[in-house]
């Protein structure tokens, strides 16, 4: 992973690692100091603003910070600890036992009743509109006479949020932070993503509002909604209302006002908001009801019950048919429309998964390749890149994103314009590698490790592979019918070095990473608990890093407490975010590691660090 | 699977197999015959019971059956139907393709206002208890002048409500049975069960009632409660009211109101609650408060990092001392005081994964084994039944349930009682068979099949197997860190013939089924979303069976729309059950199957049922 690291004294590092306060902010910012243990009284009933040019979005967090501060009144369900000591196992003499007695805490203290009751702001370029890129830096102090952050953008400002959000706990009737605190953040990665899926179904407004909200507490930037699918559109645009016939329902679609209420809402909570319309693959539903004609194989069985011939990687088939000069039309006026709805600069166009046994059923297609023999299907997907790519550059600074299969399947194009970014799901470091070595920014989302709807099994029907006749290991005792199985911990999740062996030119083009929950299997009602407490990992590794700056070392075993901490944080927002553990775990630091060697992790070192 | 062939004309069949009513119960009942299909409009708003002794249970029930159907206004949202004819994959002509026109459904029907406004009910024993193997029998008959429930029991009616709450649809503003019926039914295993664990963490009481509320809407009729375990001890006893001290906090125990409110709930739904106390092993929260040295190893450190020394499978070890007194006194109390809050007459006492390592730290046992170095830990083990056994025996018709380890692990007992039924988790149809020909009663519950919390990956922290160097692939592409991964879908669920092969006297001797969901990654904001909707196909496959009762084959294809359909209903009635594909496949039935070929499945046909 890349890493840029900061100079902190050993005095810093020994107050840092050995402060016995008791909150844990998720991401650990960048440089945090404790200069002391003298607990600081916030007067939070009177707690004011002063900030030289008012500003909304800034306001609006902050009553939404000081709101959520007077409700919760948290105190940390998981505090950090070292682990305990433990009986030794019996040598030669097994009447010999000891007990621990139990340390007592003391909760004692007192506090200064009156209280800071100022958050001073400074904020360079208030104007800088929240893009790719944006400068997310801040700094934050809290003293005995003053509460200061510094930030050059409003979105930082945001970020200093989220972290005071956590510093401040409710002890003894008090709201306090712990003593008196330094703090200089940064984001390592400009794009922390989590990609959620509004086409196999549909998800709720208010659930989708949910992520965001959740995605800035952990300080991911970037909500990627993939819009629609061969299943279904749920977006009722007004140059193809009859697109939404293949909404599920009437009550399951987006109005304009709807996507742009989610970006609006995602924008004040410093979150941008990247749409996909996936194409030419994946498209059957909505498209099918403006001309049937533009899509190819909607009507084939998917999978033809003989792989070789499938037109599908899964139910239903569907993918625009390339050669139809109608196909550009259309998708000129839908992308048009919705890009005045979505404000960000990115717009993701899919580009993945295009299976040619569909085009099988194209005559246009099968014609195509009749006049020339010599044409081969990189001569049809270059095609579709030379015709569709001018049609994306509709804006000043567009760029555009696309899956990475247009460039590295078999049946992939042959060039690209190097300014598409391309998000990476398959063969791990490889494609990495392949893609920032040729130049592209590259958005990782390695299904190994970054897939959300991994581990639930397979969700397709009539389906003998779960006849268990006791031969069938792979299928019934490993993957279990899920193609990416297995299930992402948030483990796995923050120990993925995403830059490994990367030279530093090829680490620069990696511009961040993105979790992603495809929803053949999720709908309203388990979102939140799938991506929930874990996608907190790699909002960690892309923030701060999943390494000890000064070390190099992966810190995992640090964020346990962290994570279990933010997990019952959320439950007590009322987000219904998964258990990760017993709460014993919980309750008794580093019992439930799997290793007493609290330092095992340390044998996978730097190896695989690249400096910066 | 042991199935009761049910003798079925072939016009029944074909009536059966081909109606084009919509409604698709779930348990498929043993015997519907739909005899027309002219809707009988239902007079829900006046609908009356009609019973010679009135029966509080049966009046609370159905006045739950009739606002349910008033509240939910149920149109099936899964029917059954012919899997779409599909364009042929092209063979010579690309040119050629033809497209489906979508089939208008004709939703115009004319009903009768007036409808029926009584259901007739003859219970023959009233009086009969709910316990294990009591008659569940009953039949239904709806048609154009009479709904009429005969039963022996009580709890054979909640069941036929069960049904006709499924029978009767909303349409064109009126609450419809789509024709005439008649419905025999009764289930195949006394013990349909599921299991949760409110030791590992704490599930909400309301939590608790809402499976039960499925159950009994699925039939399954045993909720096992493993109620304690090393981490914690939930409950509020007056013998020993310390225990409660290793409840998590205040708020998250169990009273012994609440406990008798849930058996009562539970007995009015149909739903018999078995208690678990886990014993000796997984125990040490609780236990200890009343007197460290009840237990041991509960302060030894779990896995010890050297695997060959652990003291148990997951953190915090601890086990009660088997050679210690006052650990009998103690068990005599606690297993008293909760005999009297739970009414059923089984009750589970655990027994399962004894660590030998543990016992190392016993200064008692390692006495004992050096005053006799002939004793075995199967000695022990035997020391431990034949003490505690009879303190067990505390009431007439008293049986004890255990897991099967106490007999068929390598330190098991030499001998147990045959009236204590063995639940079996291990090694498949192995193990069932094993015990089945030793006479033990068995419920069987194959971590392989029915064990619901799989495939999560693993939960202990500190843990290096997740640093992926691309070697470890059992690891990190397999199990990832689950022991019993993968996933259990709903098919696999379904497919397990679990009296395969067993003779008829040993498939005499399984009782039952349970699923099981141990709680270390579930709480209150999960429990529903692991559980349902996939536990209904163990409910249907242990009621009326997997197999179809006249041809003998699998009939997991015809239980896809009906399972889908149940997901729907349930998440109308509020209860947050897991999306199990897109909502696509729900819409266009079969669509979603992995083969076209309908009858894929008959391939594994008969040949594991045993004949009863």
């Amino acid at each position: 992973m890349k890493l840029v690291y900061v100079l902190v004294s050993i005095a810093q590092l020994l107050t840092l690692t050995q402060a016995a306060v008791k909150v844990n902010p998720l991401p650990i910012p960048r440089n945090i100091t404790w200069n002391d243990e003298n607990p600081i009284a916030i007067n939070l009933d009177k707690l004011l603003l002063d900030i030289a040019v008012p500003n909304q979005i800034i306001s609006d967090a902050f009553y939404r910070t000081v709101t959520t501060l007077r409700k919760l009144q948290w105190y940390p369900a998981a505090t950090e600890g070292p682990i305990s000591s433990f009986v030794p196992f019996p040598t030669g003499d097994p009447a010999k036992r000891r007990r621990e007695i139990l340390e007592k805490r003391d909760l004692q203290h007192t506090f200064d009743l009156s209280g800071l009751s100022v958050v001073d702001i400074t904020v360079d370029d208030p104007a800088a509109d929240l893009q790719l890129g944006v400068n997310e830096t801040y700094s934050l102090t809290v003293n005995s006479s003053s509460i200061y952050i510094e930030a050059e953008t409003v979105w930082g400002v945001l970020h200093a949020f989220s972290t005071l959000q956590q510093l401040i706990i409710f002890e003894n009737n008090q709201y306090v932070v712990e003593g008196s605190v330094d703090i200089w953040d940064a984001p390592i990665y400009q794009h922390r993503g989590l990609m959620i899926d509004t086409g196999r179904n549909y998800l709720s407004i208010d659930k989708i509002l949910e992520q965001i909200d959740i995605m800035s507490l952990t300080k991911l930037n970037t909500l990627h909604i993939h819009l629609d699918d061969a299943q279904s559109w749920p977006i009722l645009l007004n140059s193809y209302p009859e697109m939404i016939l293949d909404a599920y329902s009437a009550r399951e679609i987006y109005t304009i006002q709807d996507l742009q209420y989610i970006v609006k809402y995602a924008k004040e909570r410093g979150v941008r908001v990247i749409p996909e319309i996936d194409l030419p693959g994946h498209a059957r539903a909505g498209w099918r009801q403006i001309d049937p004609n533009l899509v190819a194989c909607g009507d084939s069985w998917w999978s033809n019950d003989v792989w070789a011939d499938h037109t599908a990687v899964e139910p239903p088939p569907g993918q625009l048919d390339i050669l139809n000069d109608d196909v550009y039309n259309v998708i000129e006026d839908v992308y048009n429309e919705l890009s005045e709805i979505f404000s960000d600069n990115v717009f993701h166009v899919g580009a993945d998964e295009i299976q040619t046994g569909c085009y099988n059923f194209s005559s246009l297609i099968q014609a195509w390749f009749q006049e020339d023999e010599n044409r081969t299907w990189n001569d049809l997907s270059q095609y579709y890149v030379d015709k569709a790519y001018p049609l994306f550059m509709n804006r000043t600074n567009r760029r555009i994103m696309m899956w990475e299969d247009i460039l590295l399947t078999p049946e992939g194009a042959h060039t690209l314009p190097t300014d598409v970014i391309l998000q990476s799901w398959n063969n791990d470091l490889t494609n990495i590698q392949n893609l920032t070595a040729r130049g592209y920014d590259v958005v990782v989302s390695s299904s190994t490790h970054f897939y959300l709807d991994c581990g639930y099994g397979g969700w397709v029907s009539n389906d003998p592979r779960y006849v268990d006749d006791y031969t069938n290991d792979v299928f019934n005792t490993g993957t279990g019918g899920s193609w990416c199985a297995p299930y992402k911990t948030w483990q796995r999740i923050y120990d993925y070095d995403f830059t490994a062996n990367l030279t530093d030119a090829e680490a620069a083009h990696v511009i961040g990473a993105e979790l992603a929950l495809w929803s053949e299997q999720v709908d309203s009602t388990v979102l939140t608990q799938k991506i929930w407490p874990r996608s907190a990992a790699l909002a960690e590794s892309t923030w701060s890093g999943n390494r000890d700056p000064t070390t190099g070392y992966l810190r995992t075993n640090n964020l346990t407490q962290r994570i279990f901490n933010f997990r019952e944080y959320l439950v007590a927002l009322g987000y219904p975010a998964s258990p990760l553990v017993p709460k014993y775990c919980i309750q008794n630091p580093h019992a439930c590691d799997l290793y007493q060697n609290q330092t095992i992790l340390e044998e996978f070192g730097t190896h695989n660090v690249s400096s910066s």
